[in-house]
């Protein structure tokens, strides 16, 4: 997983740190996250005990961790220069974080406490830092890692092709008569042969595919039954994510009109794509056609999120968002009809975006397709 | 997962309320976590839009759930009496959070954030709440989790019995010459055909194991190798966690008088479980006969973590935790020796409190395996 070397993660952590000046965030303070992944290479597990990387914007670094992680983080941190403040059992590990914020004169300072950390660890923070201020480390962090690199554009495309290679095995699978976890089971053994990790699988058919969030239930699968198989895994630490919608056999009366509604709000959506333009003028370019057509009320959820350590990460792509989108970015594009009660459609892709446009990631086919 | 009835969730919620009133908790505001599936049954994902469960003291629970996730939280909250307020893609959740705690009267008071909840969302909630103190909701929780019930102590014993299979069938696995990484597949297979969910497997032979927390590696097991394997999964939603250790053959000098001290210091800890009893008593039990025979720095860790349905939860087995034991609680005692660069053993149960005394849920033999 860690394979991106030392001195690109000291690079990032050196942008890190320019962007803290910019903003004025005067530490980061880290947990077990994608971010101190992204920043170190270091993936310690979520524990009670505290793991903790304080990133000064000028003054040194320092990961507090439990002793007993200790020998692994060195190992995972490489020739990268922070110092490793290894706590005992019965130690307090927010002393050790007080002391690196002192050295760095950052203890009444503005601090950017990672946006997945624990609250019972931010709060004894703030216990024991009474002047400082805090803020989302997302601040600093959302800057850095919502534009991709080339490295990271090249893991997400190969774990794209790997989830692409799931999807078409979708076909020689048998459906009628399955139910939706059996059929879960079966696309799980291919993400996981083909994924360094398995995510998720949603197989939500007929009537349980006008839930977006749907899992997988007992529901044994009919002939006539849309389906919607929502997918990921994750790869050399970066995640997948499509969504593809089947039919057993013949579709249900008035399916097949909705289906190519949606099929062109999604092609509309990617193809507006290109630096400059609005987050939010994806989501209407999706929405639109949607809305024209009379079923704006059934177009769920935002129509797309950013993925790359995480799947759902910088930026979204929602109404309001009139962040402008740059070429790195990478981001699913995703609307769907549910007719509750019914039956329901989706279409996922990831698209990056270009200096000359949207390049989708996915390449299997968008058409409906037909299987038994 | 959710067996629990309606009507006993209520009566923790009940329970909770009660609890907050004597500690001056005015609300518990609960995210994903185990605390929330305790008291309500509900299990969301963990996602970047705000899931929250409000409880006053005194006055109506709400959930605070996205849209998306409505119908199945829903489904999962049955018969409690919740109110479930929907909150659309581009809605404040918090404004929601902020008017349930109002209608209670406890917009300036002592507010109970989930331990786990992301920092991103106390930012908010603490932005939002200028009048409100925060504390962690476990000051409440813990102590209803702290002491199982018999359904819960029952669950704990089937995870066990689970867990106690697969140990089992470790000495009919073929280790010498194999990987760790391979045998940690083999156990992984074992424990997904019996648990739920599969956990973790700790693989760790020669000098690897002298590391507590290394994980499994592609070193080749040999002839003399001591190996720790360290196991759990998850059943009917409450966790297993064992350890023993094996040896290839002919133990390496040395390792069967250092295993028999440990053997004996496993045993001495859970003889020391009894009511009233303070944590800290547990692991000096453990610690001393190693100590005394000159070990006491090759111990690393603390004795053990209460378990149920997280992996590590309260009360901690650690030097300085004199909290008294009670009946119904549930905890590992896992003394571990580790002469770095050579070898490492580990034996570990999960004791239950009881009346009379430690109730082993683990019934595997704790006598040095031999494998080949």
């Amino acid at each position: 997983m860690t394979t991106i070397p030392s001195w690109a993660r000291a690079e990032r952590l050196a942008r890190a740190r320019k962007e803290q000046g910019e903003r004025g965030v005067d530490a980061l303070l880290l947990g077990p996250s994608a971010d101190l992944a992204y920043l170190t290479g270091y993936h310690p597990p979520h524990l009670e005990r505290l793991t903790l990387l304080v990133v000064p914007a000028a003054g040194d670094a320092r990961l507090v961790v439990p002793a007993l992680e200790a020998p692994l983080a060195r190992d995972q941190l490489g020739e990268l220069e922070i110092e490793v403040a290894a706590w005992p059992e019965t130690a307090d590990p927010v002393r050790l974080v007080v002391d690196a914020l002192a050295a760095a004169g950052a203890t009444g300072g503005r601090l950017g406490a990672g946006d997945q950390l624990w609250s019972t660890f931010l709060l004894r923070l703030q216990a024991a830092l009474p002047a400082a201020g805090f803020v989302p480390a997302s601040t600093v962090t959302r800057q850095l890692r919502m534009r991709k690199d080339p490295e990271e554009l090249e893991a997400l495309a190969r774990v794209a092709a790997a989830i692409d290679g799931v999807v078409e095995g979708l076909d020689g699978l048998r459906w009628a008569g399955r139910s939706e976890q059996e059929l879960a089971r079966d696309i799980e053994e291919a993400i996981r042969d083909t994924h360094d990790k398995f995510c998720f699988a949603i197989v939500a058919s007929g009537p349980n595919a006008a839930s977006p969030h749907h899992g997988a239930t007992g529901r044994v699968i009919q002939p006539g039954d849309p389906v919607v198989v929502d997918i990921g895994g994750r790869l050399g630490g970066y995640c997948s994510d499509t969504t593809r919608t089947l039919v057993v056999g013949e579709p249900p009366p008035g399916f097949g009109e909705l289906y190519a509604l949606l099929h062109a709000a999604q092609l509309a959506g990617c193809a507006a794509v290109r630096p400059g333009v609005p987050a939010s003028a994806v989501d209407a370019a999706c929405r639109d056609p949607i809305t024209a057509a009379g079923h704006g009320e059934l177009f769920l959820h935002r129509t797309g999120h950013g993925i790359g350590l995480e799947e759902h990460e910088d930026p979204y792509i929602v109404a309001g968002n009139d962040e402008p989108l740059e070429p790195g970015m990478a981001f699913s594009v995703e609307p769907g009809i549910y007719p509750r009660g019914h039956y329901g459609a989706r279409i996922e892709d990831i698209v990056v975006c270009t200096d000359d446009g949207g390049r989708r990631l996915n390449k299997t086919s968008r058409d409906l397709r037909i299987v038994s």
